[in-house]
């Protein structure tokens, strides 16, 4: 539970930069090379790296290197467990409003039966 | 655009943290006030203060004061924010799927008319 946690935090933060996310978003479409990623960014290769490494910590996005060329490729099962804590969050709200619906519902039915019973 | 990025990053920003993720939770079973929040973190205030801050500030809890308590209560369009991203994620991934499947079954057509036709 500890490790999903820091998991979870290491993909969150990974994820809190636009920059970053373009990166997420363009490996979307297929792997890429770190030349071909840092193209559309207007940095200098060494501030692109930090970021390809955050990413890569997190565990985002794959990269390995043959020859000069570094390939990255996303990791999809780090973005779903972003996916399955906002399943759970919403699974919360869900049983609220089931009880808040139960109580309603039950509070109409004890008034209805106050009304009927002589008080 | 730009807008909506800040406010992605403030979002993911506030949730990659176990303690306020768990005041995200908290909260989605309804509002609280921050001393009932607090309980049951072994945290004093004023460090449980700042994460309660930094949630607002996202805009992913709203507190209002009422005499000396502050309520708080979740604003579950913001992690919407969060949800919208990874959708939109998930279509490109299912493009790539597309067009990956268009390019195998028309490779495999053109070897077909290829064995048909004398070479």
């Amino acid at each position: 539970m500890a490790h999903y946690r820091d998991d979870l935090d290491a993909v969150l933060l990974a994820l809190a930069d636009p920059t970053r996310r373009r990166i997420v978003r363009r490996l979307g479409r297929g792997p890429a090379s770190v030349g071909e990623l840092a193209r559309p960014f207007e940095m200098t290769l060494p501030s692109f790296m930090k970021h390809v490494r955050t990413l890569e910590s997190s565990g985002v996005i794959r990269t390995s290197k043959t020859g000069r060329v570094r390939s990255c490729v996303l990791n999809r099962d780090r973005l779903a467990l972003v996916d399955d804590w906002l399943a759970e969050q919403r699974e919360l709200w869900s049983d609220r409003t089931d009880r808040l619906e139960a109580f309603v519902t039950d509070r109409h039915a004890d008034r209805a039966t106050e009304q009927k019973e002589p008080s």
